[in-house]
């Protein structure tokens, strides 16, 4: 399926071009056009699915498997450091494009990137919310 | 394999604590004792493998599978609007503990969570980059 005004559907039938770094069949991986790290680049699956909830579960080895080969490939190639994979699913999570993807961020030593702050538990509320979220599983 | 100085493997032996949110027979899923959201929660394979480059294949698709069923109960039971998943591979990538794992982070409207900032390629540097990291594909 091809959704007509999805960037990333555009992107994989070529009508908008990008630098990629990776294709098969199912599979399509290519630079952020604005990185965090250079080599920063994206991995998405060529059919369109919303989100990472929406993602079938017989894609998710390939998919995962290819995303290791890209982080592999970051390493030796850019002599990065390190990496990170990050996947956003919706607009509160910083999902700007609604066909799923996963950043591959080459890291290096002291590249300033600083993460999120954290924060610790009151009392009992650490046991309130795993009783939560276990109820849905 | 237990590495005895794993403090993610004392916690899949139980000899440390955890507010366990899902646990099979190869998976663990516990929360972030410091999380960035309430609800953050790590999911690791109980088998230790330092980083996601040293995952093996065959464990790809059960682990993304688990990840995703706990995103989703992450949305239901704590009425999340997003979250994002996260990896961190390497000392210079933010992992702290050596022990593979892949961080679940429930987001909200307005939690005021900023991402990475975010620049240009310059000239030519974006396929010089891309050449580099298929290089190794």
């Amino acid at each position: 399926m091809v959704i007509t005004d999805c960037i990333f559907c555009k992107i994989v039938s070529e009508e908008i071009s990008s630098y990629k770094v990776y294709e098969d069949s199912k599979f399509l991986a290519f630079l952020d056009i604005n990185p965090v790290n250079n080599g920063h680049t994206l991995v998405i699956p060529k059919k369109h699915y919303e989100n990472f909830l929406d993602l079938p579960r017989e894609f998710m080895g390939d998919y995962m498997s290819i995303c290791q080969k890209i982080c592999d490939a970051i390493i030796k190639g850019l002599n990065a450091d390190g990496f990170n994979i990050l996947n956003s699913s919706k607009r509160a999570a910083g999902q700007l494009v609604d066909h799923v993807h996963m950043h591959i961020i080459p890291r290096f030593k002291n590249d300033g990137l600083k993460h999120w702050p954290q924060h610790t538990y009151k009392d009992k509320e650490a046991v309130e919310v795993a009783v939560k979220i276990k109820s849905f599983l």
